[in-house]
């Protein structure tokens, strides 16, 4: 944990800090969730360096996947590939407020300290009490103690904003349980107010194209879907934040290069086509509906626009 | 059945016409939904000239009831409230295809011949081959020779459309599974398009307000919210349209002057205040986050808005 002016000195339990990873979930041939495939690519994103892992959040097509599959990759992490649960903040949010904390519920008794939460996300134009009272009925509906919860914005895709001011009210009343947010407006000026203005909390950038800039004021990090292909960069550029290197905006730099890259086709199949080549298991660049994968020549005119920023050599 | 010229000559199983109340759904003061009241209230739409009943809709509040609740009132419908089956058209729409084919063979399972499925609504901007793939993956999925599925067509809310592309498409591959669409866009011209390229379905539009028209240009009639208030006001549209008579128009313009005074405040808590207000069960009036109740001097001044529009009293 860093010592940085601005960030939190006396972090809660279960709060986290540094480059997470929202996993791609791949799926097996007959459409099933491919759970061999999925822990041991999470075991391998904490080796390139993931400070911590995001299972079922939006790139990893978490609204497509049933209730009984969350949970049953969720165990697969803990359980078989043996994943500190401490590492792990899932996504647990759901439409239904019932639904939403027999998933916490579910991940708490596991020991996971944290969860990501979407606002319920059918209806549009909600308000804010409805939003506080959705999500005061998760947190006490949840009712363990020390768990933390992480709001997800991400208003482009749910179309249903957390607001500065709703985050003051959740955290007025639930001090101890509001850990953060990820903020994946991606309007730098609403990440910027969130971390000047909640110094208590952890703010992550939901793209590292401003992870340096998130660090220098004080947020937490990134949870970036592009960190599940290129976790390593992503890492270095908070281990020259932390120790001071004289090259960190050229690492910041290169990082965002390869993201604007990888954002210049539909990210989500780019992403799992990148990790099919890499692994040579082409069942990678499935995706479920209503995604749709790549067509191979976008496939292949995004692979040769990555040449020289990513890696895309088979590992074995 | 009507044999108005424009209509489905020779309807298929399962296919539905008229005044269709998408079901508020009531919940008790710890929460949960009112099994009694719920099967209740559906017979009495019956009793006051619904057609036929859509549990789980926008109105219904379905994205805000866990899975289990909605299979246990739908089995309350059939088992309790002794409901004919074939005149439910079920919400079993759901943004994962797992549930949401779980749902509808549930719904199958119990003699239900028809639902009506909402496109996934997670994300935004998805292509129509995505949404083919869902609902392809979902008529198969569901695997029920002679189930019919009514796609639910509701931008504003969903934000993921019903194209007239995607309809034909749909159409084109599964003639018999197909059987029509709530257009809640409120668009006219929409609705029109679907009832005039689209002869062999049932195109329902989603408000009342364009019940006649939708009656004249051979549609199927209206699932509309209002139902739940006004069933015999919109039964009448339809009855002196299917006979004839020659003040359909007055009919229609009372039962959309009611629907305009209705809109003039949050609707769906509205229609629960009504009905809260008409049963004498205050509980009537709770609705789930991310929803609202609406605050008594509100209600008070859509109450005297309804004023000789509705009947207010107090049934007992």
């Amino acid at each position: 944990m860093s010592s940085q002016p601005g960030l939190p000195t006396d972090p809660l339990p279960g709060a986290m800090r540094g480059v997470i990873a929202p996993l791609l979930t791949p799926f097996t041939p007959d459409g099933a969730p491919d759970r061999d495939a999925f822990t041991a690519f999470a075991s391998n994103l904490l080796d390139d360096g993931c400070t911590g892992l995001a299972p079922f959040g939006t790139t990893s097509e978490a609204n497509s996947l049933t209730l009984d599959e969350r949970r049953h990759l969720l165990e697969a992490l803990i359980d078989s590939a043996g994943i500190a649960p401490g590492r792990l903040m899932p996504g647990t949010g759901h439409c239904a407020l019932g639904d939403a904390v027999t998933l916490t519920r579910h991940a708490a008794d596991l020991g996971v300290t944290a969860a990501l939460v979407l606002p319920p996300f059918y209806y549009k134009g909600v308000s804010d009490d409805g939003l506080f009272a959705f999500f005061s009925g998760l947190i006490e509906g949840v009712g363990e103690r020390g768990f933390g919860f992480y709001l997800y914005h991400i208003p482009q895709v749910s179309q249903v904003p957390i607001s500065l001011d709703l985050l003051e009210r959740l955290c007025a009343r639930y001090p101890n349980a509001i850990r953060g947010v990820k903020d994946s407006s991606g309007d730098w000026d609403n990440t910027r107010a969130m971390i000047t203005g909640f110094r208590h909390l952890h703010i992550f950038s939901g793209s590292e194209l401003t992870l340096l800039d998130n660090l220098r004021a004080g947020g937490a990090g990134c949870i970036s879907a592009t960190a599940n292909v290129n976790a390593k960069a992503l890492r270095a550029v908070l281990d020259a934040f932390d120790g001071g290197a004289a090259n960190v905006d050229d690492l910041q730099e290169a990082a965002s290069q390869t993201r604007r890259t990888i954002q210049s086709a539909p990210v989500i199949p780019l992403l799992k086509e990148i990790v099919a080549r890499r692994t040579g298991h082409a069942d990678w660049a499935s995706v479920r509906p209503p995604l749709v994968g790549l067509e191979a020549a976008v496939t292949q005119a995004a692979f040769a626009r990555l040449e020289g920023q990513l890696d895309l050599a088979p590992a074995i």
